[in-house]
C-alpha cells in the first residue's frame, strides 16, 4: 500500500524515512521493482508462490479485466497445489513466521499454517470496517491457527483519531521471533506484513501527528522506525551478516483514498488498481551487510515473484520443477554484478487480461483502463489530478493491434505514447496455463463469523445461511 | 530549467546524478527551496538582486498576470539602480565572474560587466533558434564585454544531433577561473549558469546517448559531471573548506517541451511558466565541507533571493539598507541549526499579480491559471497529463475572496484543496513598491545585430529601423 514515492530515497519531499533511506545506503536500491498485480491479495499470492496471479488462481473471470482480492465474502483462497516459500525452505530446516496481513483466503484450509508457515500473528483479511460485528464480522486476529480477538474490538483501531498500537504489536512479534530463532540457532524466514498504511490508516500514539504528511505520513514514520528496529535487532544479535532482508510494498499508493489516507507514487501515473506505473512500480531495497555492496543501485527489472526464486537460491533449495515460475533468481545481480542486467519482461495483468508489458525501457499497453465512468461520477478516481487522453481511459480500450508504447526512461509518467513490441508476449500467451480462478464466488456464510478458537474466547458469531453468488468487481 | 525531480536524491528513477547526489550527502539538501518566478530572466534577476521581480522590474504589465523574459527583442534589462551580488562583494575585494546565460537584458548598458561582474563568458539571451542570422540574429557569445562569436555559428549547437561542446567550454572557464583566483589568493564569486537543459537541449559528444532518459538526460549527466569536476577542483586546490557552493535551478522543468526536451518535477504539479509547485520548487543543495554538516536535510522554506543575503553574510558585507530585500540570511540554518525553521512566506507571482503564497505547509492560490484555451488548442500544454478541475484552469480564475488552499505536506501535488490564510499577504501587498516594468516594450532594432566587438571579428549585422511596440506575452 506504500507508494514508490513514499521513501526519502525515492523523492518524498518530507524525507521522513531515515531508516529505510539508511537501509538503501547500506544495501541496494532497485528503482525498477514491480509487484505482480496492482492489488493486495494477488500481489501477496505471487510473492509467496513465485507465480503470476493468473497462474496461481488469484484473479477473477466474472467480467473482463477486473481487479479482485479476498474480502471476507470470498470463497476461494490459495490452492493447496500451490507451493509457498516456507514449504520449500522447510527442506533446509527453516522455521517460518508471518506477522500481519495474510490475505490469501481466510477459510480454514487457506490459512498460513496450512501452507507451510510454522507461526502466524495477524489478520486474514484487510482491516477496513465495519467497526462492529453486526452486518459483517470484524476481522479476527490470529495467533497461529486460532483467533485471539478481533480488529476494532480486542485490537483497537480508533477510526476517529487513527490511533492503534497494532504495528507495535507486530514489531514485537517480529523482534521476538528473530531473537528466539537466533538463540535456538535455527534458520528462519520472517514475512513481516504490517498494514497500517492501508485505509483506514493508523499509527501508534507516539507517531500520531509527528509527520509533515498527516496520518498517512505518521503511519509511514512508524513503519520506517519499525524497519530500523528490526535491522538493529539483527545487528545486535550478530546475525545481520547471514540474514537477507528485502523491503517492498504490495501495490502502488491507493491515490483514490485521498491525501490523508494514501501515499505517493512519485513521478508515476495513477496508482493502486491500475496497470500504469503508479499501480505496480514499488519501492524496493535489498540489504545484507557484507554480501550486498553498500550504496548500490540496480536498474534490473525485477518483481515480487523473484523473491520466491531468490530466497530458494539463498537457502540452497532447488525450485520446484513441475510448474512454471515467473520469478528470476536475482542473486547474480544482488551479490555479484549489480550493473549486469538480466533481460526479462514485466507483465501487467488485470484479471486474466494482459494489460501491458515492459521490456527494457519500453512499456506497451494492450489495454488501457483506469476505472469506469460510473465510478468516476461517484467520485472514485484512480488517477486524481491526472488525465492523459487515450491513456487514463474510463472505458476499457483495446490497443492489441497497435499497442500504446511508452519509453519509461524518458517518460516515466506515461504521458507521451510512441510505438511497438511483441514476440515475448506471444510466447508468454502461448505457454500460459491459467489456474482455476479463486475470486469469482462470494458467500456471506463464509465470513469470519466463527473462526477456529472463537469458542475459547467467547467470540463466535452465528453463521448465516449460505448464499453463494458471483462476486461483484466493479473496477 | 532542471526540475526538482531530475536529481537521484530527489527521486529521479534513472539515478543519473551521482555527483549532485554526493554533493547532497556531503552537504545539505533543501527540499523546500523555490525560485522567485517560474521563468528564467526574472528568476535570475531575483537571484542577483535578492528582490522579487515585481520589485526589480523583471515583469510586465502588458496584460494581466503574464510571464515575461528577455528575448532578443526586449528593450529593458536590469535597471542601474538595482544592486547585484558582485557589486556588494567588491567591498571585500571579491572578483566575480559569470559563466553562461545572463538573461538580464542584452543591450550594452545591461550587460554583466556594467553591473559588477569582472568577467563574463557566455550568452546574453537564451540559445533557442533560429540557426542563422537572417530574420533574427543568432545569439552572440561574449568574452567579458565583447562578443567572440555566435551560437550556431562559431559556437555550434547541432539541432539535429543535439551535439555541442558549450558546456565543456563553460566548465573549462569555471575551473580556470577558480584556479587563477586561488593562485592569486583572491576571494571570488563564480556564477556558473549553463543552459544545456533548455530546449533545444544539447550535450557534448561523450555524453550523447549515455542516459536512460534521452537527450535531456544526457544534458543532465553532463551538468552533473561538471558539478563534480568543479567540486573536485576546489578540493584539489585545497579551498573546499573556504568556498560556499550552492546548486539550484532557475525554474521548474519545462514540461510543455515534451519528454526529449524537458525534465521532471517529481511529485509536483505542472511546470515552468506556472505558479504551481512544478513551476517554482527547485532542486537545491548547499555544500561547504567543515561548515555545513554532511548529510543534513533542512525543511526551511527558502528561495533564490536568500542567496543574495546569505552570500553577503558569508562575506561579512552588510546588506543595502535603502531598499526592500526579499531574501533571508540562511546562515543560521546552514551553519548552525538545520532543524530550526525560520518563519517566512514564499510568494508566487506572474507579472505583478500575486498568484499564490506558501506559509509553513499551507499554500493559498489567489489566482489559478495554467495557460489559455487558445494555446492549449495549439498543443501548448503547461500541465501535460495533469488536469485538476478548478486548479489547472485554462482561464485566469480569481480566488482572492476564498483562496484555494493546499497542505503541501499531505498533498505536494496540489490536488486536494482545503481552506484559508491572509494577514502576511495583506502586509506584503500594503508595503510593496513595484519597480518600473522592464518587460513591456519590444523593438526589432534592439536585437543583437551588432554587439560590441562585432567589428573586430567581422560579425556585425545591419541594424533595422526602430519599431518600438508592446511585447506580446501570450501566457
Ligand atoms: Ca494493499
Ligand atoms: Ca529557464
Amino acid at each position: 500500500q506504500m507508494g514508490w514515492g513514499d521513501l526519502g530515497v525515492f523523492g518524498q519531499p518530507s524525507k521522513e524515512t531515515p531508516n529505510l533511506d539508511a537501509m538503501a545506503a547500506q544495501g541496494m536500491l532497485l528503482p525498477n521493482f514491480y509487484t505482480a498485480n496492482p492489488l493486495c491479495s494477488p500481489s501477496r499470492a505471487s510473492l509467496l508462490t513465485g507465480r503470476l496471479p493468473v497462474r496461481n488462481g488469484f484473479y477473477t473471470t466474472n467480467a473482463h479485466a477486473r481487479d479482485a482480492y479476498t474480502p471476507q465474502e470470498i470463497v476461494g483462497g490459495i490452492p493447496k497445489e500451490e507451493i509457498l516459500i516456507p514449504q520449500m525452505l522447510k527442506k533446509k530446516g527453516y522455521i517460518s513466521k508471518i506477522v500481519g496481513k495474510w490475505h490469501l483466503g481466510h477459510r480454514p484450509k487457506y490459512l498460513p499454517l496450512e501452507h507451510g508457515f510454522d507461526e502466524w500473528f495477524g489478520a486474514p483479511n484487510c482491516h477496513f470496517g465495519p467497526n462492529n460485528s453486526s452486518r459483517v464480522p470484524n476481522v479476527p486476529v490470529y495467533n497461529n491457527s486460532e483467533m485471539v480477538g478481533r480488529l476494532f474490538e480486542e485490537f483497537e483501531i480508533n477510526r476517529k483519531t487513527g490511533e492503534s498500537n497494532l504495528t507495535q504489536i507486530y514489531l514485537q512479534e517480529a523482534v521476538d521471533f528473530i531473537r528466539l530463532q537466533t538463540e535456538a540457532e535455527r534458520p528462519f524466514f520472517l514475512y513481516w506484513a504490517p498494514d497500517s498504511t492501508h485505509a483506514p490508516v493508523y499509527a501508534s500514539k507516539s507517531f500520531l501527528g509527528k509527520s509533515q504528511r498527516g496520518r498517512y505520513g505518521d503511519a509511514v514514520m512508524e513503519l520506517d522506525d519499525s524497519v530500523g528496529q528490526i535491522l538493529s535487532q539483527l545487528k545486535s544479535l550478530g546475525v545481520d551478516d547471514n540474514t537477507f532482508v528485502f523491503f517492498t510494498s504490495d501495490n502502488g499508493a491507493a491515490v483514490m483514498s485521498g491525501p490523508n489516507e494514501s501515499g505517493s507514487n512519485g513521478p508515476f501515473l495513477c496508482g493502486k488498481e491500475t496497470t500504469f506505473e503508479g499501480g505496480m512500480r514499488e519501492p524496493a531495497i535489498a540489504w545484507w551487510p557484507g554480501h550486498i555492496k553498500e550504496g548500490t543501485v540496480s536498474f534490473q527489472l525485477a518483481n515480487v515473484m523473484d523473491l520466491f526464486t531468490t530466497s530458494l537460491a539463498l537457502a540452497g533449495v532447488s525450485p520446484p520443477d513441475n510448474r512454471t515460475l515467473d520469478g528470476l533468481d536475482l542473486t547474480p545481480v544482488l551479490l555479484k554484478e549489480p550493473q549486469t542486467i538480466l533481460n526479462r519482461p514485466i507483465f501487467y495483468y488485470r484479471g486474466n487480461e494482459l494489460m501491458a508489458v515492459r521490456l527494457g525501457q519500453y512499456k506497451a499497453h494492450y489495454w488501457t483502463w483506469s476505472n469506469s465512468w460510473e465510478e468516476l461520477k461517484k467520485g472514485i478516481n484512480f488517477c486524481p489530478g491526472e488525465e492523459i487522453p487515450g491513456v487514463t481511459t474510463h472505458e476499457q480500450k483495446e490497443h492489441t493491434m497497435q499497442p500504446l508504447i511508452f519509453h519509461l526512461g524518458r517518460d516515466p509518467g506515461e504521458k507521451y505514447p510512441i510505438s511497438r513490441i511483441s514476440p515475448v508476449v506471444e510466447q508468454h500467451k502461448k505457454t500460459l496455463v491459467p489456474g482455476n480462478p479463486q475470486l469469482n464466488m462470494c458467500d456471506v456464510a463464509v465470513m469470519n463469523w466463527a473462526p477456529a478458537g472463537c469458542e475459547k474466547i467467547g467470540k463466535c458469531l452465528k453463521v448465516p445461511k449460505s448464499e453463494p453468488k458471483k462476486c461483484d468487481w466493479p473496477h
